[in-house]
């Protein structure tokens, strides 16, 4: 059995792994698909070694199907097909007494912190197998970890009906955001400066424009009838998303961050007090997001497969990694697990 | 008739003005007493210059009684006890439409954009005109504007019962926060430098600590068994007060920007991806924490009389503003107009 490993210094391994049988209360999984994430290429780069510990099977967008069961697991049965929601909290401090177990003081995010899903056979624990309808095919279902995502941050910013939203980052969870908006029934708008991304954002009929050619605030002004944006995403963790985010609500406008901000950014509070603003910030999801996202990938109404560029065997996990770093025509690279 | 008028390169002058009579839908109201605000003093250090017109009449936290009404205005009587919200919104731009005519996008704030209530006869729109009940004292009655500043922030903040509140800052508004907020049924920890203020706010029974002598984070960790503060006011409009600010809140806590940032300050965002924090702008107030602030000033049952320094006449207004801008041992000082 093979498995991705991280090594540190921009180092990837495929190497052997021993499969974990499953305890009480896990659930062992052949995995499908994995698919590689942005947090993937951060951690590639060395920008997570205060979390990541050497030698870390990574992965944690993955479908599958139920291998082998723990003792004491109901509700599963062998080959059921399954996602995994990659969370670990640790169930006593007060994040997780408050009800915010997915933002656990002490959360262990599994492909990170703990042994992740680039591997054959994955064992994880009972509370984070969600299982998936039999007619969602399994590559697709390898994108509900990201949908996820951007169906927390919809929610999180309260985006309803009629609304105007701006996403700025058009890449996976940027274009994800956009789908899961308009499906809400909000407008979007996109800023993208990737020319390859942004025609792939017109294709799927959004407006997508780059903020480098079009100025963004009076696109807005123009779109809202001068009230400005009722929600902007920012999805690029860069201090020009930020400022340019800013600019664009309308009178208690959102900003949702969604990006990671690797050290503080200037941000214009004055604006926020005038306006009265609203910052929001969002992580990961919640299991009503995984159970949404998996509702949406099953219903086959928006287009998430032509968000997989390409399927690589897990082999290829270190060019896979590349390719997605270089940034170029890709959107989302899988790898085949089983 | 005198008014206070300011004239740039810090200069207050004292001189004459012809009362205004009450046209259509307008009140002239006798001014008994007006609040210096810190609005004023930075209006007098010139920061305001690019809105504030020269030789303009300065005050905005006024009480009075009625001394004339123009053609068409009911539900006033000559001699009622009155207050000012002073707000002029346009009524038609995108903010106004959406509600949130408090925060217009071309509002006018009288005595900043239009002439204020540092004069013996005022005369301003009815619609900005409240009605104190008879038992009010109009000298308290000049707080009322600046509670209805703390009573917006406290709703903007949505601070409940039992909710651990922080408040950055301990001057007049810093305070009027930790009395509402405390009113409110939330505990209370205040972050001030001044020594003075101080040990006003600890006389008045709060917890106010001098942040270079207390650990802000781990005290608030000792006072929340771990959690973080619900809700966080930032009340300085100082780079150090969002820095601290940031650090404070429990998972998905809340932070209101009530200082004023003359220029955009570092926020360290990750922190609010991290812990889902919110960031809350809350500016001026609307109708209804005007008529919250009437009610609890006119309850007696908060401090608010220990805010008044001193009373001085309208002619030593240079003078007043010179002492509220040297930070000493004062909190409020009152202009007597009539």
């Amino acid at each position: 059995m093979q498995a991705v490993y991280y090594e540190r210094n921009a180092t990837i391994r495929v190497g052997e792994v021993t499969p974990v049988p499953p305890g009480p209360g896990q659930v062992q999984i052949q995995v499908a698909f994995g698919g590689i994430c942005g947090t993937d290429l951060g951690i590639y780069h060395g920008k997570m070694n205060w979390r990541v510990a050497p030698s870390q099977i990574l992965g944690h967008e993955i479908s599958g199907t139920v291998a082998a069961l723990g003792k004491g697991v109901t509700g599963l049965a062998l080959g059921d097909p399954v996602t995994v929601m990659p969370l670990a909290p640790c169930g006593t401090c007060p994040a997780c007494a408050a009800g915010h177990s997915h933002i656990c003081h002490n959360l262990k995010f599994m492909g990170i912190d703990a042994p992740g899903g680039f591997q054959s056979r994955w064992t994880v624990p009972v509370h984070t197998v969600f299982k998936l309808p039999p007619e969602l095919p399994l590559k697709r279902a390898a994108l509900i970890e990201p949908i996820a995502v951007a169906c927390h941050d919809v929610r999180m910013g309260e985006l309803r009906a009629g609304e105007f939203a701006v996403i700025i980052g058009g890449g996976p969870i940027g274009t994800l955001i956009a789908l899961v908006a308009r499906q809400v029934g909000a407008r979007v708008l996109l800023s993208e400066i990737n020319p390859h991304r942004l025609r792939f954002l017109q294709e799927l009929g959004f407006e997508a424009v780059d903020p480098r050619e079009v100025e963004l605030p009076k696109r807005v002004e123009e779109r809202t009838g001068g009230a400005g944006a009722d929600v902007v995403f920012e999805v690029t963790g860069h201090p020009s998303g930020i400022e340019t985010a800013t600019k664009l609500p309308r009178t208690r406008g959102r900003i949702v961050i969604v990006g990671i901000f690797g050290k503080p950014a200037p941000v214009d509070l004055f604006r926020f007090f005038w306006r009265e603003l609203r910052l929001i910030g969002a992580r990961v999801y919640e299991a009503q997001d995984f159970d949404r996202a998996i509702a949406l990938a099953a219903a086959g109404e928006l287009p998430f497969d032509q968000l997989i560029t390409d399927v690589l065997p897990l082999s290829e996990a270190h060019q896979g990694i590349q390719r997605m770093d270089s940034g170029g025509d890709v959107m989302k690279i899988l790898l085949a697990c089983d």
